[in-house]
C-alpha cells in the first residue's frame, strides 16, 4: 500500500478551488495546506476542514508535502512562483502562455535540477491534453494537417475588452467554433484556416441606461485584434440575464487531424473535450499530474517535465497490472 | 544525428503491407527485410526494392535490426512469436485478444528481460489508442462512465459467420454504432448499454443463384452470439457490388467519457477514429511504437511494455525542445 500523496495548493482562486474539489475525488490523496498570498483567515468562510497558510509559510512544509499545486495566473504568477517553489517541492502548473514555453521550462529545469525537485509545466487541457494529442496523431500520420478549434467557451480577454467600451456596464464573450467548417474537416477535407476562418465570437453585453446600443455594437466588431476580422455577433441582455444564464466557465474544443497513409487513405483522428467548468477540469487535469511527478520522482527523474515526458500509466492510481487488465 | 531505425517486419498481410507503406512515410526509418513462413520469392512481385527473408533466416539479423515488427494475428501466430522473436530482438506487436493480455504480457516479459530486449505488446488503436484515452479520461475524471464504440467497420469474425450460411456466396458485415446513443452521451446522459444496444449490424449478402433469401435472411438474424441479440439488417448485393463497394477495409469509434467534477459539473472528453483502412492506421500505431521501443531501451529498459508505459514524446521523431515548441 502506497502512502497517501501530500498535496498543497498555491492560489485560491477558481483554478485553486478547483483543485480542492478534486483532491477530494481521489482517495490517494490529501490536502495539506492553501498557500496564499492574502490573509488566510479571510479565506476560510466557505472551506471548512482547509488549512490556510500565509505563502510566506511554505518553506516549513519541505518533506512534508509531496507536490505543490501551483494554481496563479500564466502573466505574472506563475513565471515567478514556479522556480521559486520548485527550489523546495515538486510542484505541477498550468502556464500557458505558449510562445514563452521554451523560456519558462529552461528557467525551472534548472531550479529543479538544482534542488532535486521535478516539476510538471504548461499542463491542463490546452496546454496539456491537447498537446498530448496533436503529438499523438502527428506522429502515427505524418502526412497529414491538424486543426485545433476552441469553444463554444468564454475567453476572459475578449470578455475584458467589451467591458471597456463605453456605455458597456457588464459582458462576456464565447469563442464558438465554426460548426460547418468542423464538418467539412471530419468529411475528409483539408482546407487552410486561419484561427479566424474557424471561430465566431457571440458577446452578450448589458449596456448602461441610456446607452447608444448601436454605437456599442459597432465599437465592438470593428475593434482591432480582438473583433474586427471575425464574424461578430452582438446581443444586449439585461443584468439578470447576465447573472443567471452566463455565470458558468464552459469551454471546450477539438484537436483533429485528417491524414493520409499508403496511396491517399484518407485517417481521421479526433480529440474533444466538452467541459461545464474550464477551471474544474483544468484542475482535474492538475491533480493526475501530480501522481505522475510523484511516481517520476520516485524514480529517480528530475528538472522540468511536460505531459509529452509522463508515461500515462503514472496518471492513474491503478497498478501496472490493474490497467493492463480493465482498461487496455 | 541519430542514426536511421533499422526495422523488419514479420509477416506479409494487410498489416504487413501497411507497416511497409508506414515506413516509407517516415525519413528517420528503414526497412531492412520483410521475413515470411512462405517461400520469400513468391512475395517479390508488386513489392520492388523490399527485401524478402524466409522466417528461419531472422536470427542472422540480430545486431543489426533495432525493431522487429510482428504482423501475425493475435489467435496463433503471436503468442508464439513474439516471445520467439522477443529472445533476439526489440519487437512491437498489435496482439488484441483481450482477455489473454495479463497471460500475454508475462510471457513476453520474461523472455525479454531475459535477453535484455523490449517488446511493446498490444499496441494499435484498439488495444493501444482507445486504451489510452480510456486511462486518461479516467484518470482525470474518477467520477464518470465510460462508452466504447467501435466502427463504422468490417468485422471479420461475423463476415466469416455471414459466409459460412448455407446459399451464400459472398459477403461482408459492417459494426455501426448507434448514432443517436452517440447524440444522448455527447448531450450529457449517461446510460447503462451493453454493447448490442450500442451497436447495429448491417450485412451485405451475395446469394448463389436461386438460393432461398428470406431463408439466408432469417438464419443471419437469429444466429445465436453473432447476430440474434442485435438490430441486424441484411441487404443481398451482387457478385460485382462486393467487389467494388466492399472492398475497402474501414473502420473506427468512439471513446467518450461523461464525468463528474466538484458539485455536479458535467464534463465530457471524447476520442474518435475514422479510418478509411483499419490495418494501414495499426501498421502507422505499430511504427510510431517502434521508434519508442528504441528511445526507451537506449535508456536501458527492457521487459514487455504497452502503450502506457511510453512517454508519449517518444514516439515522435522531434526533439524534446521541438516538440515544447512546437505542439504544447
Amino acid at each position: 500500500m502506497q502512502h497517501t500523496i501530500k498535496l498543497g495548493i498555491v492560489g485560491y482562486g477558481n483554478l485553486g478551488k478547483g483543485v480542492r474539489k478534486a483532491i477530494d475525488q481521489n482517495p490517494d490523496m490529501e490536502l495539506v495546506a492553501v498557500f496564499t498570498r492574502r490573509t488566510p483567515s479571510e479565506l476560510e468562510s466557505g472551506s471548512a476542514g482547509v488549512k490556510f497558510e500565509h505563502i510566506s509559510a511554505a518553506e516549513r512544509y519541505k518533506g512534508i508535502i509531496d507536490v505543490m499545486i501551483l494554481c496563479g495566473g500564466s502573466a505574472t504568477d506563475l513565471p515567478e512562483q514556479t522556480p521559486q517553489l520548485a527550489s523546495l517541492f515538486n510542484t505541477v502548473d498550468s502556464f500557458d502562455t505558449h510562445a514563452k514555453i521554451p523560456e519558462f521550462f529552461e528557467a525551472v529545469d534548472a531550479v529543479a535540477r538544482k534542488a532535486d525537485t521535478l516539476s510538471v509545466i504548461s499542463t491542463g487541457w490546452d496546454p496539456g491534453l491537447f498537446s498530448l494529442n496533436r503529438l499523438l496523431a502527428e506522429a502515427i500520420l505524418p502526412q497529414g494537417t491538424d486543426y485545433t478549434f476552441w469553444g463554444k467557451g468564454v475567453s476572459q480577454g475578449h470578455s475584458d475588452a467589451i467591458r471597456r467600451v463605453p456605455g458597456v456596464k457588464g459582458g462576456v464573450q464565447y469563442t464558438v467554433p465554426v460548426q460547418a467548417v468542423i464538418d467539412r474537416i471530419r468529411a475528409g477535407e483539408t482546407p487552410a484556416l486561419s484561427t479566424r476562418e474557424k471561430h465566431l465570437r457571440e458577446c452578450y453585453v448589458v449596456a448602461e441606461e441610456g446607452a447608444d446600443q448601436d454605437a456599442i455594437r459597432e465599437t465592438i466588431v470593428n475593434m482591432p485584434n480582438y473583433f474586427a476580422d471575425y464574424d461578430t455577433t452582438v446581443t444586449f441582455i439585461t443584468e439578470e440575464q447576465l447573472q443567471n444564464e452566463h455565470k458558468g466557465m464552459p469551454h471546450g474544443g477539438f484537436v483533429i487531424r485528417s491524414g493520409i497513409t499508403g496511396e491517399g487513405t484518407k485517417q481521421i483522428v479526433e480529440f474533444g473535450l466538452k467541459l461545464e467548468s474550464n477551471p474544474e477540469f483544468t484542475a482535474s487535469v492538475l491533480v493526475a499530474c501530480a501522481r505522475a511527478a510523484v511516481r517520476l520522482r520516485g524514480e529517480g527523474a528530475v528538472g522540468a517535465k511536460t505531459v509529452f515526458d509522463l508515461p500515462l500509466g503514472y496518471l492513474s492510481p491503478k497498478s501496472p497490472e490493474q490497467l493492463r487488465r480493465e482498461l487496455l
